[in-house]
Order: structure tokens, then sequence, then C-alpha cells
């Protein structure tokens, strides 16, 4: 069995956005040199996630007006968790919606897609660095 | 290590369904030959889930007005997305809230799953042949 | 390859509550003595969750609030699942939000976590004991 690990840095300048980062993992399977196996990708922060889906951009625009409704970052005090000092209790409710994490396949040392499957960082407490986690095994 | 591959066909004659795939996912395992290791089943595509829950007809009942409620198909006009000319804006937020994969372990040469685990495939944009993706690596 | 497989039993006092089992994963992953691999953590049951988040009791009871407030477990009459003689219908759904599970790396033996990532079982229907499975496979 062989294993990889590689942490990618992201900065992203807004509270909230999407970014593709397909060829990121895409370019970790060609480096771990693995034709059968499985991929884990997971943000390391607990207010950000990796999701796959659809890589347009009204898509994006609805998935954030929805993740407000569903968990609004104002008003402040709505979150018990913004009494830490913290402004960032919504960002833990809509990483929740989202997901932590994907598993993909690796099939002929390859990432083993649909025609349309698209990994995305999603940040919801940006305008610092922030990780994610790409690990690897098989053979 | 050994690996398996196996891509399951499915076309729903309704937009909104769920069906039982734990059979056909048994049905891998055995053919796989894995006694040990770790179980894959991803939707390979961004408007359908794969899920383990409860095989009870009142619970997905529950699940399709739910998920009617917190992401309605119409009006079509509320997501960018159908903008593009699409009708399946919604289904892709249905597909978040069920999610993508599930991961489930292999022991003894079965699907280690408490007693009332079953492994479902979501549609949420039917009426057309959809794929799942089981991939099975172990020993 | 090796594996590991555990099955880890709680019983949680009230109907809904979070607890922190993150050493109890950790002393799995120093007894499966694997320096590279996947960890896998789920709950056997399908009204409970195991998700990775932070363990700050201002956000729990966010949570709590938040969940309740997107499938409430009263009126027991909303949900047609509970015709079934059940009371657990909002667990089912609230399980669907917070996860089945977690994926998680092993790098030089230990969990391959962000600074603030912690593992919790999250139940939806207590008072009585159930089960999450700790699966790992590497070398």
């Amino acid at each position: 069995m062989k294993s990889y690990t590689k942490e990618l840095w992201f900065n992203i300048s807004s509270r909230m956005d999407f970014i593709n980062i397909s060829h990121d993992v895409e370019r970790c399977v060609q480096e771990a040199g693995i034709q059968e196996g499985l991929c884990l990708v997971n943000a390391m922060h607990i207010t950000a996630s990796v999701f796959i889906n659809d890589d347009e951009s009204g898509l994006h625009r609805d998935y954030k007006r929805w993740l407000e409704k569903l968990a609004p970052h104002a008003p402040l005090s709505q979150y018990d968790h913004n009494l830490t000092g913290e402004d960032n209790g919504d960002a833990h409710h809509k990483r929740q919606i989202m997901g932590r994490e994907v598993v993909v396949a690796i099939t002929k040392g390859r990432l083993h897609f649909g025609a349309w499957e698209q990994i995305f960082y999603g940040e919801f407490d940006g305008r610092r660095k922030k990780r994610v986690l790409v690990k690897i095994i098989g053979e």
C-alpha cells in the first residue's frame, strides 16, 4: 500500500466564497503515483467545507443566498457562539450543510468522476490563510 | 491490497425518489472478495445523493416534503442556476442536504452495519439514466 | 495492509446531545498501530451522527436550537414516520443535516487534524445504548 499526504493553503478575500480545487487535487493524484485507491479531501478548519458540485456561477450565487437564509450571519447576537468574541457562529452552521470532506475513488490513476463533478473549497469565514488536506491511499 | 470498481445504473421514473441499493452494494462486496476494507458508494451526478437511513415509506414521504420546503422546485425563477436553461436548481440544493456519498466499513467480508442501516440512491432530477460508483479497497 | 475494527457504546441521558469522542478515536488509532491510512468513524444508528466541529458549549446550544427549528420534534403528527408508533421522525432529519460519518486521515500514527477539529457523537434520539463504529485501514 502507498500513501500520499499534502496540505493545500488558500486565502479567500471575502467572508464566503467557493473555489474550484479540482486541478489541485488531480495534481496530487499524479504526484502520488497511485493507480487504484481512495482520495480524501477535507477542510482542516471548522468554518469551511470541501464539497463536490457544479462549476456554475449562478448556482454558486444560489448557494450563498440559501446558506445565508438557513444560517444568517447577522444579527451576531443570535448565536451563543459569538459570545466568545467570535463573529463566525453562522459559518459553523453553513459548513454543516455543505459538509467537511469528500472521498473520491481513484481508478486507473485518475479521479473517477461523473461528467460534471468538480471539487470545491467552500469558505464561510475567510480573509485569512486556511488549509485543505489531501490524503490518498492505494496501490 | 485489492481493489474493486463498479458503476451501477439507475433510471428513476419521477423527478424525486429514493431507492434501496443495499443489495446491489452487498453483491459488489461479494464480487470484490475483500474481507477487511472500506467501501465508497457515491452518486456520479450532482443532482443525486447516496445516503444511509431507514427503509420506511412514511419517512421517505417526510424527507420529500422537508426537502421541498428547504429547497422548493418552483418557482423556477428563484434559482439563478435555472437561467442557464436548466430547471433543476432545487436538485443541486437537495443533494447537499442528503449528501453525495457514504463510506461503509467491510468486516469479515460483509458491510459492517447497525440493525437499521440501509443504503439509498436519492434522485432529485430523475427521468433519465444516472450512475452510482462503488469502489472498494482492502484485503 | 492492516485493518482495525472497534465498536464504541454510548448512552446519552437526554434526547439530543453532543459528546466529544476524539480521545476514544485517538485511542483506537494507537491500538491499531497504523502509521499511514484512513480512519472511518460512523454512527451505527440512523437517528445519530458523527461530525467534526468545535468543542464550544455556546456553539452546541446554537446547533440544538437550529436543528430544532429545521426539524422540530413536536408536534409528532407532522412526520408520517411517527405513524409507525415511533416519536423520532425529527431525529432522522436532524441526522441528515449533521451527517452519518467522518473520514479522517492518519499521518505518522496520529489523526491528521487542524487546530480546532474535534470529533463528536451527535445523539438525536437518546436515553438508550447506541453504537459508533471505528474502522481503520493502512500500514
